[in-house]
């Protein structure tokens, strides 16, 4: 069984955000997997998807803080800047976050730890609608 | 040929554990995949996986001071510390290394590189059991 | 429909490449899926595979500069340096970024953003050949 969608975000502000719901909603055929895969892959280049910690949100507001402290914005290496001080932040923690997050599918649910989420990392301070694709694989 | 697995893994010091020898025990039918993946998942946010060198414990131990060092206790900027020192900084290393790892299987066996090996990062001074969920799909 | 194929890169030099246009020439059964996955996955603890912009070569540049920066050479708590004050730093480097990526494929194509491209990371400064395992999954 393989299914696959695009999912579209509305534009969020820069932070970290958790989509589960989000996701899960738009894709119905979930429920006939029995052992599977979710993948979630972001088609953008300053933004990341990562899995962490679904309740309380000042872990999202750290986590917004420390990578604005470890990956600053004005470091005097950067030679990539035409679009502002967040642009060549935004491709370092898109990177380093990741641009995929893959989650096994048991009985026809994803297969999350009971404290787990997925985020989506905004790293533009306007980054606009972002496109997700869900492939879905399983038995 | 699909199947899915957990595995638990008994408490660990704070620190990068080698658990590949751990892993492979539990996959008896890795053997007859002749191409495919194994997906390793935590279902934790204060543990990682990751890949690294399989060898040498002076890597482990280099991994877990850089990390101590990079992502620091105390941050002046941290908002969530309800579970102590340890509890941010976890998370935060939690999403840059990795809920999950994928590795290609060949002819029956994880085509791991032959200094490859999987590391369980457990980020807790006091992280207790640790539960994975291993998929793997092949022909 | 499974493939699976070994794809050797020639000596690069320490840094990140783009070698989306390698990949996709060995990879010449792609166009016959319709729905899949293609992961790629580097056999080695001091290089990485990654997805960053595929436009501008200064997004290379400063990430090579950033991560020399953030995972530096000769820190003091290092006590894997017998290759080389490269060494360390490269596992590290390898670790944060990732041993594989999985791009959707649609269409016979690599779902990839307008602007996303597959990077080498290079971490040392004579890595050599470095193999990569390309297994490609779908319908």
């Amino acid at each position: 069984m393989w299914f696959q969608t695009e999912i579209q975000i509305a534009p969020k502000a820069r932070g970290f955000h958790l989509i589960t719901a989000e996701v899960e909603r738009q894709l119905p055929g979930l429920q006939k997997v029995d052992i599977g895969w979710m993948q979630l892959f972001i088609q953008h280049t300053s933004a990341s998807l990562t899995i962490n910690e679904n309740a309380d949100p000042t872990v999202r507001g750290d986590m917004e803080r420390h990578f604005n402290e470890f990956v600053p914005e004005r470091a005097p290496y950067y030679a990539h800047d035409y679009e502002g001080d967040d642009d060549m932040p935004a491709h370092i923690k898109s990177s380093v976050l990741g641009a995929s997050i893959m989650v096994p599918i048991t009985e026809g649910r994803l297969n999350l730890g009971i404290w787990q989420g997925i985020y989506l990392g905004e790293h533009r301070n306007h980054g606009g609608v972002r496109r997700l694709i869900a492939t879905v694989n399983g038995r």
